[in-house]
């Protein structure tokens, strides 16, 4: 348990290093009976795969997924599934003049001092492959919350400056353009930075949004295993994440109390829309419980209130740039650097599968441990 | 493991709600060795307190901690600590019109639906009480961190509009008013603003920033353990915050490689300052290697870099408002409510020790897990 | 972490030792909306009290229980049960002889290595006082156990070189009997052996026998959360147990497949008898499935087979006994210690309740656990 | 966590099914800096590994490890250590027949209850190539383990009715005879019992003593993870196993207290023997404190006590046997089964290495965990 596990009853161990044999993960205590084939998982892969446009490393690596266990003429059995994805494209020598210095931005400085010393070959443990098992496993979480009605989806709010206001947003414009934005115009405007930048030798950040749809209220364990703090954990744990909000988040503290929070209402159910934002009250089920507006993004006491699911995590600008920078080498001398292989100018479009895996991974979990809540739902089991 | 427990190796388990006997908490896998006293937790306590200030509820609990285990003679054994605090201030009677009603902004709602009934009493699990086991659990782990050279501190940035930027912080002026901010003139205005609210019966957030400093470099446990991961859950999970940032933050995902890096340095060790945001490579102990800026606020890799630690939670205004509010009641009939007892019109000033102790629980588990990272460390204990 | 909490999701924490001020257990993840009384507990706890016969230690505790959270209005509300027992009678001068000496057969020497020191008022931690949380959490497992329709019994086999065979077994005399064998002859001679024992300032041990009928098939999360494999760590986890054995146990390693392997069988279910040993295949709901015989103890590769669970535990003759003993001081000089104090000549008649305690706890879990093995059951919770 | 992953720190997580495309585990928690390369985990694949002797079923499978991950130019790096064993002979025609039945004395009826289905061929995750994962954790762990001057050593103490006893051990007849018993003339007349078998299509069983020397004293968490409590889940979870116990075991249920105390004495260092059953006293390190029984077993109130760990496993006669047997299909008909392939007539030999690879696993973790015991020894890795 030295980290690299996520999850109560859907637990996921990731491994595995950029310039090893290969990386992979190992899912246990996913439920029997799911239909689960190869491409299922491909889908997602194929997502955060480099050099499919050219605001992504020119790296050219398939990342095909092979099931090792767990899965049985094409449905999991409920033993750990275990997922390899072999390395390809390990072009070591890009790597080699990074060995003797700590890279600014970038884990080497605390990785040496952690373990003593550290596996230099294109960032090891820290590099942007290690997701590469969250997303595989994201994939298999994500058919598990589809089983029960349940959508995942996330996309790119902000290239640096450049943000998509919620009214702006076209869903259908996400699969549209290459930074996964809601708004082709603005991943035009975003492009073009994105290119300035480049020129520059230079990087950006920016901002990943995702919501989910079709939660059944109560999701979340309080009071540490709350829905949002399992959520920001997931999701802050992806390398350049350095902020997660739900909700209105941040400009919440600016808010009131009477602007802040959401009231709830209810209708007859043959009325009331069918609307992920609206659900039935188990204790008068002939009326809908909703909410009509949703500045808590879903999220109350740390539980799923039934309105739609709403994160946001800030991604800084890519560390590895080009430009000459001044760091100190192993041998604690100052020095110059200069990263040379193929990098992201911005990893916000790459990373926006890996935020809507954390939260398929995290959602997966809640939802099993959700189980055990109530007596009435096991005797619904048992009896 | 249904959500009450926090830390693999220092782990703490909360129980308790707000008008049951008592609540508290129970630390398994604090080392033997540390001095302890009911004193060492009380003052801890006491910052969380309500009855401090016009800013604060009027219920005047005294919060004593009782040690029922762990400490013989002064001295953590080794054994579980479990400390209880009784409940005094009961007032049952103010909570009595809110039995039946859904609250906006509360748990109420979802708590009902996960569980099937809840314990009305002034919010029982969900209740502001509910963070007392965490900060007499946070005055424990402060005390490990401190005898190992780590301090932790936390204040208020922001109340509603009024922010105090970096440059005006005068550290001495945290504890010269009832808000905890770091500017007494700042404090002064943003009184000014919350007193203005309770005359319209309505209520605002703020920010929380904490800093660690004399941390070694190390600690977190990639991937999914980083500490800035561990860090955004341990401080998501307390009630009212909304969002959780790491140095630069979300300011980070507008910026550009070239700014938000930090380069490394290196002196010589004679001649390097002492402050905590130097260190001694451990490669070469003549030198020191430190960062000039820290726009990564003390993380790498989801490790500590050696510079000072900071992070930022967005608190959301306090949900309990006296003004009416349109809800819905247990059998689904539209309604309003009128929350009357006493309610903070601002939680941030009691938050601050809150998300100082969530830090200090998280730092201080990271420490203990860290022993096992290295062979050469694993040896010194053994040989 | 660090040893003192037990289950995944049915979660219990112990803590405290024999002389402070008492001792207690917090219970996390028992499932909203089972009736519990503190009544219900405290009839476990006093199957384990000391002063119920001439064969056990003259102290005379009632521990009483005090629910201190988690239950509201009679029922669990799903939030952390907290439990407390006040420590009564120390007496701690009956120990002061043995602060500086480590007596054998007890927990002092290591205790004193591992943690630098111990609080040696009558064994702290490793007192037998320690099993009253779970004997305390034990009683509310077996409740949630018994809405299930499962019951858990256990009995003492053996005492010393007096045991009972199992065709000798009269269910009714447990409990007339103050050392809860089934069988009052077998019990009478255990009597006058123990009497002979205490004449000679000796003392003896014996073997406790564990059932559970009524189990669901398929209990058991293969492979290292097995059944059989947790069992063995929660009752070996008991004080003086040195041994654990399911079923036919050590005899099985010299017996042959073809006598040790249990056939199966099938009925039809309307002519089948209502015992525990035979129940209802799901494949096929007009028959049932069941063994004649039940060499394996109800456990086939780590899963419950329906079949009643049997194991036993071996307890160790009591270490504190009167006579003379060479042994060595906490300054390394070789002498002698004489234990005074009112200490137990066997312990298995009071370690009954805690090994059932033990084997309920364990069963809790794994029923919780078991929701989440089938996507079938999970949409029956769901939809 | 569904029943896959061992260990706290030092925590493995095995997967893979006897015919699906390979086995493996992963190590997480592995401290960086021990040397490993693959050929010393496959030493210890290579005792488990078929095909070895006439005892043992003729399937040949090489077992050769791949390590995909953890290790950097022969150390490991302290991320993730993934090993991955393909499987090879996988003759599924031979395993057809028992595709619709449930085997007597394997897991396929519960399996089937649990899950809904299961992988028939060959028993699936039931398998005993399921421990190959084990085994190849418990090769790292032993490396370990050595690093800090311990050792583990299983072997055969009996096959069926043919024991050795302790005053017959020759410790190098152990790899002298296909069986690893400590008694090569034992060793033969077990094989001519085994062999008698064979020609009436029957099986035995037996029992696996492991020891271990040079443990610190205080390894093991208090109380429900004491180091014989984790012993006994870690080997009750190896297939076969139907027993566990430590030191006298059972029999010290029929001992006297003045018999089966173990006194301890001291002498001056240096003339102390230099024995794995002696240790230097912490409190005085010019004395030497040890026992000269050892009754315990080496484990005191769940703690190592310094003198060799003993415990023993009753492994329960092979379940596949080719005589027809009485079972009842997967629509609920009775029936006939009659098992063929290639078994093993007796797993004790294969299942020594497995033993010993737990016990090692079991103890690697709690020395990992005992580091944070003690604020002088967190002291010494910090400053």
């Amino acid at each position: 348990m030295s980290g690299s596990s996520f999850g109560t009853i859907f637990r996921v161990t990731t491994w595995g290093e950029s310039h090893g044999p290969g990386v992979g993960v190992v899912i246990d205590g996913c439920p029997a009976g799911l239909s689960l084939q190869a491409e299922d998982i491909q889908v997602f892969l194929d997502r955060r795969r480099p050099g499919q446009s050219k605001y992504t490393t020119k790296r050219n690596e398939t990342d095909t997924v092979e099931i090792l266990s767990g899965v049985f003429e094409g449905m999991t059995t409920g033993t750990p599934i275990s997922l390899l994805i072999r390395n390809q494209d390990q072009r070591s020598k890009d790597y080699g003049n990074i060995a003797t210095l700590f890279r600014p931005g970038h884990a080497d400085y605390p990785f040496t001092e952690k373990y003593g010393f550290r596996d230099y070959r294109g960032g090891g443990r820290s590099s942007g492959r290690e997701t590469i098992g969250r997303v595989a496993a994201g994939a298999v979480a994500s058919l598990l919350l589809k089983e029960l009605g349940i959508t995942v989806r996330a996309y790119t709010k902000a290239i640096g400056p450049v943000t998509v206001e919620e009214k702006d947003y076209c869903y259908d414009h996400i699969t549209q353009n290459s930074l996964y934005m809601p708004n082709n115009d603005a991943a035009e405007q975003a492009g073009k930075y994105i290119t300035s930048l480049m020129a520059k030798c230079d990087s950006c950040g920016g901002i990943i949004e995702c919501t989910a749809d079709g939660l059944p209220v109560g999701l979340g364990e309080p009071v540490f295993d709350k829905l949002d703090a399992l959520l920001a954990q997931a999701v802050m744990s992806v390398g350049a994440v350095k902020g997660v909000e739900i909700g209105e988040g941040f400009a919440a503290s600016a808010s009131v109390g009477s602007v802040n929070n959401d009231s709830f209402f209810s209708e007859p159910a043959d009325t009331a829309s069918d609307k992920g934002s609206s659900l039935t009250s188990k204790e008068d089920p002939r009326r809908l419980i909703h909410k009509k507006t949703n500045h808590a993004g879903g999220v109350l006491g740390g539980m799923s209130d039934g309105s739609r699911l709403i994160l946001r995590a800030a991604v800084k600008p890519t560390s590895s740039i080009a430009q000459p920078q001044h760091t100190v080498d192993i041998h604690g001398n100052n020095t110059e650097i200069v990263i040379r292989g193929r990098h992201d100018p911005v990893i916000v479009p790459r990373a926006v599968v890996v935020v809507e895996s954390m939260t398929a991974l995290t959602l997966a979990d809640l939802l099993l441990r959700n189980l055990a809540s109530r007596m009435d739902n096991i005797k619904k089991v048992y009896n």
